[in-house]
């Protein structure tokens, strides 16, 4: 049970949290819509792998297995993806740039400050551009707060992958607006 | 220098990122303003209070020093409430309500599962709301983004506080719009 008295406690993960309060639900979304759909030279697909790649390094299984099903379904791979996430995409075919572009997200989430010119050097030589580069640094800062509220308020989440399939495809299909 | 060609140099911390790119800056300025200005049972002083506490244990200087001044501007304190903030707030009278809430976002900024039931309870026993806990948690949550996007993009701060007071009033008494 999370730690507040929500309106409707059959909700998961943040979900529930944006219907006790939609006046931040509001800019919340928004922000999501942006980082994950909107323009960039990053896919949609990368986004969300660099999305669920932070969620689990955060140890927030709601954030991870549902931006995981997202990313599934904008790559076509089927739900094995998001085993394979956690286990550093050993079987999933990755350019260098993401992988580099996943190193620095690594960092961030251990701290803005564990950043280093090495490891943005390593991301522009990947062929990382300054946009790519800061809307990677955004995005796994973006989930070291959207993990933070999910588990800070103590949400409930279905165990299964399978639980995330529909709900990955909406979020990338239908999207993050209301 | 920031660890991405900026377009504007002289914008110190988060200012020279969101006119970078100002797709991303819109909901975010609109989070910060709901966050910090909104409707909540929390003042907007006591709510700077926790973004300027958040910011201090990341160990982000602009966050911290821009938003304890605005802090400062809201609570007509001086701007010695930046080193106390930095203190745990010896010199500065907070309520037993404060002080619980600042335990649970300290709580979140470790990491979301850090928040247990206990914490949770004492912020209850001494008077919060359930919306005033979901604001806590969101707001400390919210820095933990800010945090990780202002340094993990290697920007410049100003070292002195009094370089901040401008930027503080301008804050709490004009907001965070564009």
């Amino acid at each position: 049970m999370a730690h507040i008295k929500l309106n409707n406690e059959e909700l998961p993960g943040i979900r529930g949290l944006l219907d006790f309060r939609p006046e931040t639900a509001k800019p919340l979304l928004a922000l999501a819509e942006t980082l994950l759909r909107g323009p960039s030279g990053l896919t949609s697909g990368e986004r969300e792998i660099i999305a669920a790649s932070v969620s689990y390094w955060n140890q927030c299984h709601f954030c991870h297995t549902s931006h995981a099903a997202a990313a599934a379904a904008h790559l076509q791979t089927g739900l094995n993806l998001i085993d394979d996430i956690k286990a550093g995409l050993p079987n999933t075919p990755v350019s260098d740039k993401l992988r580099a572009l996943l190193n620095v997200a690594h960092q961030v989430q251990k701290g803005g400050k564990n950043v280093t010119d090495e490891d943005i050097a390593a991301a522009r030589e990947a062929g990382a551009t300054d946009q790519e580069i800061h809307d990677t640094v955004l995005i796994a800062a973006a989930f070291c707060m959207f993990n933070r509220y999910v588990d800070g308020l103590g949400t409930w989440a279905p165990q299964p992958n399978e639980a995330y399939k529909e709900m990955g495809e909406r979020m990338a299909f239908v999207g993050y607006g209301k």
